[in-house]
């Protein structure tokens, strides 16, 4: 039965999602897929979906005939001292929304499955993974990209879907994808935010009701940098400092950096010339925080 | 008339064999050649071939239906001090070589093809690249495992093969393969030697005629080791101190390392049980050289 539903052409309403967790399996189902010349994307996730995540979905389902959402909360790109063990999971709940977005395979790995007993190779994309979110959480970058790269290879997708509020993330990415000629195509997606403008974020969920409100100081303080952009100010310094004094505003919020940088290497800039990136993190009691914002002409 | 070649079922007698530069074009004619279900073998190389190379190549050939030899003096697996500029290079003649051989194509990149501005991604294979060659060339290994990862995506083998010389690099590729999940199956093959035993290598140019003449203390000193082994001998300290003093009676030999170690984990061992790597370099005025043995039950 699995096999017509995959491998049939005949058009059927309602096709159910497959849960795979074992390698071989997701591989086998991609290279099927790839013989019939149909089109994968790839949405990797830590799961605890939220709107941002089933954006991306509805990007790779727009794209490709196919979609694959990969749920695994990969250890190596957490800090000995972050929030691993309680990390929100809700895998009940992501299935039902995964479901009703019409998602074709969730692949849902083992940790041991991603690294068994042995397991020392890792992948570094050096200067991408030094400022900003690197500064504070060594090794953050080197898990992910290499966690990445291997769910490029088992999953073998022809393109990838990030969110843009990982911005640094998604930088890396497409880094180590020309840097190691990996063939797969990148796409950003743009930060989905409440109402109130808050980036949606699976670490909300640490707020208290009272934090929540005050984390819409993130995206106030950008939107309000962008506005002074716009009526002319290019100077780094004096958007940043406005940035700081926003954020300053909220007591509950402990600023961990706010940069303005070049869009692509992510260097640090002294003005905005055609484009810059103002990144920020901002850690509350328990959710560490980050949003951005690229400021173009 | 290349495509042709390629893509026609049709038997023909002799197929001239292609040099491809560009990457892209490598690309693509493996993937044309995977679309037709041809199994693609690759021969990763230096050049300044040898018969060590073309039984690797024969190899890949007797087990794939197409042959992909690359030619790639890759200097991000040379050290500052090492002999990047000056390592022996003879396209033309590696040409006439290969071309003799039967292979389809030799991929040819140039430097910046392969590292073109800002490429800034490594992979390292953290434990296996510390002891042994490692210890004596830092980031020799990080050099060799991300060359050989672009080469794999950009060629996709099905499989490679690598010589036994270079056991640890063996075994690093391995290990990459397994770890990141990539789809290519890795094959080692035999040493090559000389009549006296001397294992080939590019760097044997190097030597002096008289230089020539000792390197056999290598290969010498690792049989001896062997023929001690198989009458019982099993304690490391005896077996690598047999080695030291073999090698130390020639006085143009200067060791870098004796090793005996795990065949797999490299990492060293005070005794043999079912198996283990010996393993040595040495340096002569201008040539370091290595050499193994794996001493099995």
């Amino acid at each position: 039965m699995l096999g017509f539903r995959h491998y049939s052409n005949t058009p059927v309403l309602f096709l159910p999602m497959q849960i795979v967790e074992q390698i071989v399996e997701m591989h086998d189902w991609s290279e099927a897929e790839r013989r019939q010349s149909r089109r994968i994307a790839l949405i990797p996730t830590m799961g605890f979906l939220h709107e941002g995540h089933l954006c991306l979905v509805r990007d790779g389902k727009a794209r490709c005939d196919r979609v694959v959402v990969s749920i695994f909360v990969n250890p190596r790109q957490f800090g000995p001292k972050e929030d691993f063990t309680t990390y929100p999971r809700d895998l009940a709940r992501d299935v039902r929304l995964l479901e009703k977005e019409g998602v074709d395979i969730l692949f849902h790995p083992s940790v041991e499955a991603i690294y068994p007993a042995r397991a020392q190779t890792h992948i570094e994309v050096e200067n991408l993974s030094l400022p900003l979110c690197g500064a504070a959480r060594p090794g953050h970058f080197r898990g992910v990209a290499t966690v990445v790269a291997k769910l490029f290879n088992i999953v073998r997708p022809h393109m990838a879907v990030f969110g843009e509020k990982d911005y640094q993330q998604l930088q890396v990415i497409r880094r180590m994808v020309r840097d190691l000629n990996m063939e797969v195509e990148i796409a950003g997606h743009p930060i989905v935010r409440e109402a109130d403008g808050l980036a949606l974020s699976s670490r909300n969920a640490y707020l208290t009701p009272q934090e929540r409100g005050a984390a819409v100081c993130l995206s106030r303080s950008l939107c309000k940098a962008d506005r002074w952009f716009r009526r002319g100010e290019t100077s780094g310094r004096a958007l940043l400092c406005l940035v700081r004094s926003e954020l300053e505003k909220e007591p509950l919020a402990k600023i961990e950096y706010v940069k303005l940088c070049h869009v692509e290497t992510l260097e640090d800039i002294e003005k905005v010339d055609d484009a810059a990136l103002l990144a920020l993190a901002v850690q509350f009691s328990k959710a560490r925080l980050i949003d951005n914002r690229v400021l173009r002409r």
